[in-house]
């Protein structure tokens, strides 16, 4: 497009016409809805601070040495911005670490083609997974789309690599909905191959896109079935493989991961906030999560969702709120593999004498805010959609029933209300878990508006109550 | 994130709260509606079509061999998919064309730190550009940040190359608004430049970004004002420029631009359509132009826009719609350098014997649709209003009065209702007019939901009527 002639009219327009509780939202509301849309997006600090993390401390696994530094950094981001009472929550992590890894397809001179001989497949271990044998596996890989067809191999099972590749559903608008169609291959997949004699499990990654990037995850084993190594293959690989098996009878692989499971480590929740001037036990929390996995650099999974929270807070200082309830930023530690953090700060010997009011999470990626769910029932969305207009400001004035974060499920389970922003989906698993996951895949301007929604909506809360 | 949890629920539940009209739409669009959906994102066909036409014809500007292959290549494409009447409308259009280009700083050895030695400033001549001498202008650079400052000059400026350094605007949500708020700098710099005696322009690139890329786009002339030599600079070495000017009172650069204007060419808009089965004279348009600057591949500006009009119809005809109007793709040629195509539609030979009820425009980008705009007056918008929960339905239900298109716009001055696609636009200006803009930039799904948003439209006009 070539002129300047192309401009939307104010959204204030818009918004009278299809909402009419516009009227009703206070003046001065809007004017601290705009000061901080102004001031947030004029200098993106949400971004430069997740550059700096994802520079610094680009892999936050639990128990790792980038999350001890992704711990020690955010601690500074918030003393370093005058916020209140910065201080740790001390949490004991697990600490699983990936290997060497390696899988490659078994020439057999007389039936595979030419150029598939001594391919090498990009696998990764799933989280949680054990090692194979020190010389790896050699195996003959059977190919599945269902946990259901995997049970029912039964005997053809046995001592055979079981490939688990139904891929993303692209016909779902929604992503996050694709990824809940796919995931039980990922999290069940190396309990059901078990059961039938599988010596290992490989599993199309968790993406819609088609690349040699393996996509990470964590997988879960029973107590009651034998626990076999589990790796994710990229889509590009996993699609060669399921091509190779349908050309040519059997096809065998070489499998090696050599993960280990340490001992538990201390490490930590962090926590900022700005006290309440009138009720400063009534809290309302904003977070993500620090920990991330051994991939890419968390900056989407979720960096993002920790610098919003940070900026949040920032933004609510720098424009001069003095917010009556206690607005507080959290960074919880090993949301990956655990959930550590999460069920540990609603019991944390800190919370004595807090009453929490609301949590919203920012763990669905960096991108445009839409709006975001709201956890709890029809009353507490009606209070809520009264708002709708201040966040049409921003557009992300899609306000709707939802999930609102693992990491603060725990604290929701209280009773507290809780929110969920959504940001726009369709590019968060192209990333998501692997080495994808980059600070040049996050706009500045697209996660700070995150940050101002969250600002916007605690600040809300604290002043109007729920 | 983690786990599988993170649904949102379906969008009816949503879209009953918040717009009863939800209750209105019959059955049979949303029947429609959600089979265009799963057409569209299963095989996201908008995008294998963007990347062919970026990788045959990249360089598509009026009058170009690209042009050229643009318009054979979407004829093609529209006959291959079996679309009604596909055929030329010939116009006659300008032919400017880029030559070398280079800019530097020319050393003044006691004053210029080392650094700055010769360096090169990235710069690309404005389309509609005059030549330099062929030596290239040496000259003072005097800086300015508006066309009131460059006036203000006087004869300070005389023999100057003006540098406009007005940069975008952060702090506007809509990069549109922010584009058209810098945007006189490049249409009409020159002209304030030359009236008080300046020997060139150097323009800030048209972007919120800094990189070393220049942003070209047109420029313009006064007949009764000399014709001085134009030049987009990167921002990256626009800020470098304008640092140095900081640092020492006298800078200096050598610039060499060799555009030419060439005769007119003959070139056409492409036309294709489905047609109506019971009011085959009542004509829907869709589309977008398919000419575009010669740097990057015009990706999004605007082989999206075209790519969806023809995605539009190719998802109507595969769902086995028989729109009861007709439904028409057209790619305008021209846009960027005149609207000759633009301008000819209404009036070419074709027209006569139809009415067009509406013209529905894609040209700010191919990102995710966030809804569109309505170019009319509010009862037009309230008959839009009551297809909201459809556009819902696709995440895209943002019904607004406002622009619709460069391309439609001498349609829609004969009295026709317009529509105009809202993507998604915080990326858009970082790829605009420059070698970012490319296939890369543009994800396959977001694309795809443009095209969808457009064929449901259509089809609810070609179905109700307006």
């Amino acid at each position: 497009m070539n002129c300047s002639r192309f401009f939307l009219l104010s959204f204030s327009v818009c918004l009278i016409v299809s909402h009419p509780q516009a009227q009703t939202v206070e003046l001065k509301h809007k004017d601290i809805a705009a000061k901080l849309l102004e001031t947030g997006l004029r200098n993106c600090e949400a971004f430069s601070m997740l550059k700096e993390l994802c520079e610094k401390a680009p892999h936050r696994l639990s128990g790792s040495e980038g999350a001890a530094t992704a711990v020690e950094l955010t601690k500074k981001m918030m003393t370093e911005r005058g916020f209140d009472k910065v201080h740790l929550e001390s949490i004991m992590v697990p600490h699983w670490m990936r290997g060497e890894e390696e899988c490659w397809i078994i020439p057999e001179a007389s039936i595979m083609p030419q150029t598939m001989r001594l391919q090498r497949l990009e696998v990764c271990a799933l989280g949680g997974s054990i090692a194979t044998l020190d010389d790896g596996i050699q195996a003959e890989v059977v190919e599945v789309k269902s946990l259901q067809e995997a049970k029912a191999l039964g005997e053809k099972a046995k001592g055979k690599i079981v490939f688990y590749n139904r891929p993303f559903d692209a016909t779902k608008l929604n992503t996050f909905e694709a990824y809940g169609g796919a995931v039980d291959q990922r999290s069940r997949g190396a309990i059901e191959a078990a059961k039938v004699g599988a010596v290992a499990v490989l599993v199309r990654s968790m993406t819609g896109i088609i690349d040699d990037k393996p996509h990470t995850g964590q997988m879960n084993y029973a107590d009651t079935v034998k626990k076999i190594p589990a790796a994710a293959i990229s889509t590009l690989h996993a699609n060669q493989l399921s091509e190779l098996l349908k050309k040519q009878k059997l096809v065998k692989v070489h499998l090696k991961l050599t993960p280990q499971t340490l001992p538990d480590v201390e490490s930590a929740n962090v926590v900022g906030e700005i006290t309440g001037s009138e009720k400063p036990n009534e809290v309302i929390v904003v977070g993500g999560h620090l920990d991330c996995w051994d991939k890419g650099q968390g900056a989407h999974d979720d960096g993002a969702g920790c610098m919003q929270a940070i900026e949040a807070l920032n933004l609510l200082k720098k424009i001069g709120v003095k917010p009556k309830r206690t607005i507080r930023a959290v960074m919880f530690m090993n949301e990956e593999n655990g959930n550590r953090g999460g069920k540990a700060y609603p019991v944390a010997p800190e919370r004595k004498g807090e009453a929490h009011i609301a949590a919203f999470e920012s763990d669905a990626g960096g991108h445009a805010p839409r709006g975001f769910n709201v956890k709890g029932d029809s009353t507490l969305l009606q209070k809520v959609l009264r708002w709708k207009p201040l966040f049409g400001m921003y557009d992300a004035g899609n306000i709707q029933i939802g999930y609102g974060g693992v990491d603060i499920s725990p604290l929701l389970d209280t009773g507290v209300a809780g929110f969920g922003l959504l940001p726009e989906n369709h590019r968060y698993f192209d990333y998501h878990h692997s080495d994808n996951d980059t600070i040049d895949k996050v706009n500045p301007r697209e996660l700070e508006l995150g940050a101002i929604v969250e600002a916007m909506l605690c600040y809300l809360i604290s002043e109007e109550g729920l």
